[in-house]
């Protein structure tokens, strides 16, 4: 079986510091803690940034931050940008504004969905609008499906041409207000991927660690990181090295090695 | 296997008389296909409303025409109102205005979802204001799932007893922007349905006899009609009643006996 390729998702949308005071927001904490966990086996930064107050935006300057400061620090680690930052405008202009910087992947959900508090806003011109802006900066998208629509939606994207395979999933599971976590939803994610596909599982909240056996079995790869899970168990705080090393120890006894960016490049087919 | 109920989706949100002369759109019309199709076997009709210049909308004015037209013209059959017209407020005061007229039931998606150009927003808090004035008015709702998320979010629902069970389930299949509309994907939906619940299928566009016939030999029911699909057969228009008259071939053909619409209440639980 190919390596294994794991992405950290150290902050994300939700989770602040009072919630776990280990969650990093600002520039600095959020680029410590992925070169923590890089050197801990990680090869996929996907990364999210936080104003002044902490709350989630699409700034592009603060990702120009933190994506010029890992370059600075020469951590060797795959860049994935995070389309998905909730508030601000739902707009091409302000949910893509940071996809001419120097990053390796973005997300891109390619349907609608819940979240606990609101609705994962992705309308179809949204979709082929950041497509459009990743494919002509270079940037490879990972799909990110909240569901199976989001799987059939790819696929005629991939059909029309506004996607071009091989694709990358990340199949983000237990969402409340989303597809349960459970291995039977997860297997049949994964059997409904195009063929020749690549994917990652998020396993959020209490599904994390089942979501991520399942996928270091199946072959596919692991997102893990404070934005989908902050408990380490329950009553345990986690810290974002903490998960990577789980993930690390789980995959060593199923028998899967991790991937170095360099491996995790070639099979992404990232050049 | 239980008596087959045949549901008559006869206007939607989408089509025009440009699309295909039959469909109704006036009061009158609307009420006239009801008829016709009650009398092949139709025992839900499934109501969308259109303004004057015939876009949709939720006007409860509107409703009260259709609904009071069916009852004097004493046409014996399960009223079902649609809380999705598009356009409007997407708001419980729009949305569900019409939630306290002489409807049996009402349509209640519990997700969020892209159509082919617009996202089908349905926030949490939208959907519980509209199942707790459903309850409120003794109105059942019909769970509109449009795919797998929608059905693990109806569950978490009925943990927290925002949904009273048994639930009844239309299974929206191959909207554009959704869920594909194959076998495997209608077998592993109606798999993950609750315990002891009821469904119909909609298969949209193409996928509408398949998904019929599925849902025939699976002990499911039938929506049918001009909202789900446009053509009889490629380049054929259909019409409401020829699309009725198919289903109750196809189900006699399989051995599904039709249910009247004594025997859907039963069926369903309406008092």
């Amino acid at each position: 079986m190919e390596k294994l390729i794991i992405t950290i998702a150290p902050t994300g949308n939700v989770p602040t510091k009072e919630m776990n005071p280990a969650v990093p927001v600002t520039v600095e904490e959020i680029v410590a803690d992925i070169k923590a966990c890089h050197a801990l086996g990680a090869s996929i930064a996907h990364i999210h940034v936080r104003d002044r107050e902490g709350r989630p935006t699409s700034d592009r300057n603060l990702f120009q931050q933190v994506l010029n400061r890992l370059d600075e620090e020469k951590i060797d680690i795959i860049k994935q940008v995070s389309t998905g930052a909730r508030g601000g405008e739902n707009t091409i202009g302000w949910r893509g504004q940071m996809l001419d910087l120097n990053a390796h992947m973005a997300s891109l959900s390619t349907g609608s969905s819940n979240f606990p508090n609101s609705v994962n806003a992705n309308g179809p011109d949204l979709i082929e609008a950041l497509a459009a802006k990743m494919y002509a900066n270079g940037i490879k998208p990972e799909i990110e499906a909240f569901d199976v629509a989001m799987i059939s939606n790819a696929k005629r994207l991939l059909k029309r041409g506004i996607l071009k395979g091989p694709l990358h999933f990340n199949l983000v599971m237990n969402v409340p207000g989303s597809i349960e976590g459970t291995p039977k939803n997860l297997l049949f994610m994964v059997e409904s991927l195009p063929e020749g596909s690549t994917w990652t599982v998020s396993g959020i909240g209490k599904s994390q660690v089942t979501m991520a056996a399942m996928a270091i079995l199946l072959g596919g790869h692991v997102r893990t990181g404070l934005e989908d899970v902050l408990e380490y168990e329950k009553g345990v705080p986690a810290t974002n090295p903490m998960l990577v090393e789980r993930v690390v120890r789980i995959a060593k006894e199923l028998g899967r090695k991790i991937a170095r960016p360099e491996e995790a490049k070639e099979i992404l087919g990232l050049k």
